[in-house]
């Protein structure tokens, strides 16, 4: 084994600086944000650099520029917006705060109790000729880094949200310069977001490593086997929010459309609709706060995954210092890489026109995955050395460091591909898209068979992705490869969240653009930036999804090691039914989400219709529709609707784990891994495509297109009604559905000793 | 161990009884079918024992008994749709008698390739003291064996059909007389079906065990692996039968109904629609030849499965050849049960009003489990001994008689329960259907929404009894349990089928009545049996399901201790991308089937709108559609359409097998069928949901349903999207997936030994 290049003050070293940069090249972005005004200008500042293409179907103007009124409404309904997003969230974690209590009182309680709350050091499970700390330090630890990672998740969907309601107003004002200027502002706020996030999970996880280090010293196995917690406190606040989000944002959504388009024949968007309010803010606490969370959790997940094997492999044994940090060096790699391809987004190219915006933001997906490639096999080469051993199970398995570059970039790769894929499924530019609005043609019906068909269909490719990243990675270095395939994926997370931020931005900028009372030229240009928008949120949720997959099959593994199982054979009673029960989860758990989803939205179209029947002069445009009643039926409705499907997915460990055992828990995590990423991704897709092929007739871009629409149609009632479908399925249900199997094989791993030694009561009986 | 009860020869003498008994039983419900005449009577023979209930909402009254136009219009139609369904499986059959040879060389050059297609004795892989049968008499008779089968399946579909198509005019002919009276008809001729599927199955078995041991002698292990052919055949027919009708009946289903009840506001059935005689013709191919074949290959797999795990038990080395039968004795006693118990519903009680259809169909299902409860604890008693060893992955587990009584009944009630809960979420006569029907207030969006989470919720239940079945009978004797277990929840066929079959009967009688131009009051009378039919249809479904779950898994085993793998341990690279790939399965399959219904829907709407547009009088009634265009329309599309699925399932155990080796076989097996039974069942009480909540608003029968209709109205045109989109689900996707996940197991463990021989080339490389 030779040394390795990189010396571990350097390490110490870089990974806080490449945090550090990554944070200031976000406020770098909100500075540049924060210079589109939300106040009147008395000069208007017409910009010179005018390039517009003349075959665009959206010749730009400037218009309105200076139109004070305009900008002042802009402005309310931001605060507006803003004001109603941010007393959600707040009710929000005063729910979730209790159960993060109560949750770490648990964990504190069940680990302390493994080895009887004795504060006398034990021998180490792995290398058994040394002594490490107490159970009860454990305890303790995985508490305190538990509730440290459920603060930083919070924090991270607060501010998510937080910037992306800063930023909506802004891009409509900047729509009326053209659409290349509202895309650089909408993309710049994604980025404010991703980088900030990538950033700031990396520091903490940085600095509670330290912190920690402080007490278990030479310990590394307890250290990280403790650090387990702060994966498990992200993704649990990510469920919630993900959840409670996704239920507020599309009992609105629906609610809205159902009322507005289908019976009042009203715009999207329109301010005499009581649920616009309820609708905008719940884009910004669902599909921004929410999946904020949701890759936070991942990334920190996978990190304590990769770092927790590590610990009992030879970097672990041998206190190589950087190359048991090799996970958090190939995120800081991450940083700066993500860095350089903002770059060619915002300064090194320009949108022009409508039809540059998809190839912008799909060559930010290949440009980031070469560039990574690169930086991967720096670190490889400089972080590790060029061999050493991995546990695999109870045995450990030499790895070469070229082994190890492989595995990450096969995660990588694997995200690009799925990307890619993703794209080609809900992008109205391709065929699959327009096969399902042709299908729009023979009514509501047909155009939903396709749209499952569709959805069924997309599941392939990225499953032979998913399943050839882990046959690579799992070969080369058993559970450490996975989980750096996880990593390699989230590795361009701040630019992948830039572009899935970006979507929710352009759409409530197109909703402030209607409700401020903006020009039709204005809504088509932030139409246009929403149906890029659509795929790239799709291609987020793709990734979320597959690295979701990665990261709880590597926790899996380490739950596996944990529980001192070497074996989980499907031939055994025990397991199969674990395996059985587990693939049903995500279905109950659809069940549970998809109704809530239904049931508030029909206490939504009640509100609406009462108001629109008992508010005189509201069809007029006389009369202002009561907006808080709406968002107050969201609010009640995801609070009280996201505590039994929350409940299923973090009680079903411990009940598992309790009374039937270790062998059975495996199972069931097995069964639903394989299962709920089938049930994620169709379910996103599916969506995804409904929506855009709404957006297809409406937009009327190609002579196919003409033919089914224009909006009011039969064909586009039709693609409506799929779209209202779609909209719980790729909003609350599917996105769900990657932290339902993450939570639940990071819960397993951080109770493992307890199940270990207290689990499976039913077979003991 | 103690002798057994029963001899050697009274088990010779009982199977084949018991079979010709039910042969019988079925001929002389046959017979009495065929008393209600089809050519016009001069005297009309009123029958005297009207016995109305007063409270009903359809008072029976005789009427129109001796309208001759009538009859013979009847007669006319059941011709029609009876030569359509005759020429469209003549034409299926063509195609699949091209596979069937095809695979059978496949089957013989692979298996007989084993051993080099060697004539020499080899040593038996059990008892290796022994000699067996060269491996190319086992190429030889399982050759034998898969085209026996393929023939008995093939039969068991055309004959059902042919019941079937001869009782549907005949049941709405005896609606006149009454709603009771058309039930007990159509209740015979599922119960013909019934008994001559389970009869004929246990028979064709029983003699080809005889005929295989005059020349396998003691080689028992050789007979019954060969015997595992004959599932093979059974299963793969069912998939063309299945799939094919699948695509034939809805095709139709959907294009007749997206034009005549959406478009041109004509009834369902009615005559002036071209697609309808196509769609009447679909019942019968797909709904009753389909799952005829298909219950049939579950039957003969799940005794096979039993067999030959019993061969390599104590049974087998002992040569017990009465113990050895178990299986088949417990299928005899099933004839005997199911006899009994359709004389409750035929004999000892009546039908009086609409609201007795349910209760009497779910007696049916009540009566049945509880004296097969009887029968098994008397077989158990009198054809095992007191104790005895069952083979379970390379050791000898000892088994008490007890227990194995413990196995067949916790699957015959786990049976149950899933009839019950699927009943529960399927008839409308409880909440879930009727929250979907209300939902219909909102529109089609909020239908589908509800719907969807109907049938992901109603896979809870079932899924934790097939667990319990499982961990229990898994538990007390390894796969031959769940062999046992699976036989159990068979044992009863008759009666399922019964019941089952009893569905289609009744829509297509409903669809004469329409077609013949009979009163209001007939029809109402057709649609309440059709309306319970619809509930029955889905417990056959779940039935199908339930029992195909339980035999892949002891197919599975089967196929594991045939191809000598000790462990498929799920933490190896080669099983866990088996299992996420074989998760995969369900959904590519799925979206191949939907996609196919929905184009071929589309091509049927365009020729059935090119009718309406450009025959003169259509509308009108004063001239004929051209029908014959719409069947063929549907013959073509499911012939082409029905070969890519079908080689998805039949090319991926040999590609994974030859390429990838039984480790990963294992893994897909494992993987399809824990997804595939979630897909299945929620995918067909989805269907049945939709269905029965607009015939809850049609029907009207409360004053909940009043509100949402009459037909016509919103809320009852959102129901009939729901419905519309239902039928590939439940009809085509649904109840082909549990053909899949039993199909790849049954062909992997036919061609286990040439895997084990010679498969896993690419990690061979």
């Amino acid at each position: 084994m030779s040394p390795v290049l990189l010396s571990d003050l350097a390490t110490e070293i870089i990974i806080p600086v490449c945090a550090v940069i990554g944070i200031l090249f976000s406020l770098l972005q909100w500075l540049l944000v924060s210079k589109v005004k939300l106040t009147p200008q008395t000069n208007g500042s017409p910009s010179n650099n005018n390039k517009n293409g003349y075959n665009d179907s959206l010749i730009e103007e400037e218009e309105g520029v200076n139109e004070h009124n305009v900008v002042a409404k802009c402005a309310e309904i931001q605060t507006a917006i803003s004001e109603g997003a941010t007393s959600f969230l707040f009710t929000e974690y005063q729910y979730v705060g209790v159960f993060m209590v109560v949750f770490a009182i648990l964990i504190f309680l069940f680990l302390g109790s493994v080895e009887g709350f004795s504060t006398k050091s034990k021998r180490c499970t792995y290398d058994i000729t040394r002594m490490c700390k107490p159970a009860l330090a454990t305890a303790l630890f995985s508490t305190a880094s538990f509730v440290l990672g459920a603060i930083t998740s919070v924090l991270s969907g607060f501010l998510g949200m937080k910037i992306a309601t800063y930023a909506n107003a802004r891009t409509t004002l900047e729509a009326r310069k053209g659409v290349g200027k509202a895309f650089i502002i909408a993309f710049r706020s994604g980025a404010v977001m991703g980088f900030l996030l990538a950033a700031n999970g990396l520091l903490v996880l940085y600095i509670t490593i330290n912190l920690f280090k402080l007490y278990y010293g030479d310990d590394w196995e307890g250290l990280f086997e403790a650090i387990t917690g702060y994966g498990l406190g992200g993704s649990s606040m990510a469920l919630f929010g993900r959840v409670g989000g996704g239920i507020y944002t599309k009992a609105a959504d629906v609610g809205a459309d159902l009322v507005g388009k289908v019976e009042r024949n009203i715009p999207e968007d329109d301010p005499r609709n009581p649920a616009v309010i309820a609708d905008n803010v719940g884009d910004n606490v669902g599909d921004i706060a929410g999946m904020g969370s949701d890759l936070f959790g991942s990334y920190a997940e996978s990190s304590c995954a990769a770092l927790v094997v590590a610990s009992i492999s030879s970097f672990g044994i041998n206190h190589e210092f950087t190359a048991m940090l090799y996970p958090l060096l190939v995120s800081s790699v991450g940083i700066i890489v993500c860095l350089i391809t903002t770059l060619f987004a915002t300064d090194f190219f320009e949108i022009k026109a409508v039809k540059d915006i998809e190839p912008a933001l799909k060559n930010q997906l290949i440009i980031s995955t070469v560039l990574m490639t690169v930086g991967i096999a720096i670190v490889s080469w400089i972080a590790l050395p060029s061999s050493f051993t991995i546990f695999n199970f109870g045995e450990q398995k030499v790895v070469h460091n070229w082994q190890l570059f492989l595995c990450v970039c096969v995660g990588l790769w694997a995200g690009l591909i799925i990307g890619f894929v993703t794209e080609y499924y809900t992008s109205n530019a391709y065929s699959p898209v327009q096969d399902v609005a042709d299908s729009c043609r023979t009514g509501a019906a047909t155009n939903v068979i396709f749209g499952l068909a569709l959805g069924y269909k997309s599941v392939i490719i990225p499953i032979f992705a998913i399943a050839i990243g882990i046959f690579v990675s799992f070969s080369f270095a058993a559970m450490y490869g996975i989980a750096v395939a996880a990593l390699g994926m989230l590795s361009t997370i701040a630019t992948g969240l830039a572009i899935d931020a970006y979507g929710p931005i352009s759409d409530n900028a197109g909703g402030i653009a209607e409700m401020a009372g903006m020009s039709h030229r204005i809504r088509e240009r932030t139409d246009a930036l929403d149906a890029a928008g659509n795929t790239t949120a799709a291609i987020g949720k793709g990734f979320a999804i597959g690295s979701a997959a990665l990261v709880s099959l590597a926790l899996f593994g380490a739950f596996v090691s944990r529980a001192g199982i070497q074996v989980v054979d499907v031939l055994t009673p025990k397991v199969f039914i674990g395996l059985i029960v587990g693939a049903m989860l995500p279905y109950w758990f659809s069940a549970m989400t998809m109704k809530s989803v239904g049931s508030a939205a029909l206490k939504m179209v009640e509100e609406v219709r009462r108001q629109f029947n008992t508010i005189p002069g509201l069809m007029e445009g006389t009369a202002k529709p009561d907006y808080a009643t709406c968002v107050k039926i969201s609010t009640d409705a995801s609070i009280k609707e996201m505590i039994p499907p929350g409940a299923l997915v973090m009680l079903t460990p411990l009940i598992v784990g309790i009374f039937f055992g270790v062998e059975t828990l495996s199972g069931v995590l097995a069964g639903s891994l394989v299962s709920g990423v089938q049930v994620a991704i169709s379910a996103s897709n599916t969506g995804g495509a409904w929506d855009n092929a709404k957006k297809y007739i409406e937009a009327g871009a190609s002579e196919h297109a003409r033919t089914l629409g224009p909006k009011g149609s039969e064909p586009h009632k039709a693609a409506v009604i799929g779209d209202t479908i779609g909209d719980p399925l790729k909003d609350t249900s599917g996105p769900s559905l990657n932290i339902l199997i993450k939570l639940m094989a990071v819960e397993s791993l951080v109770f493992a000793p307890f199940f270990a030694a207290h689990g499976g009561l039913l077979f003991k009986l």
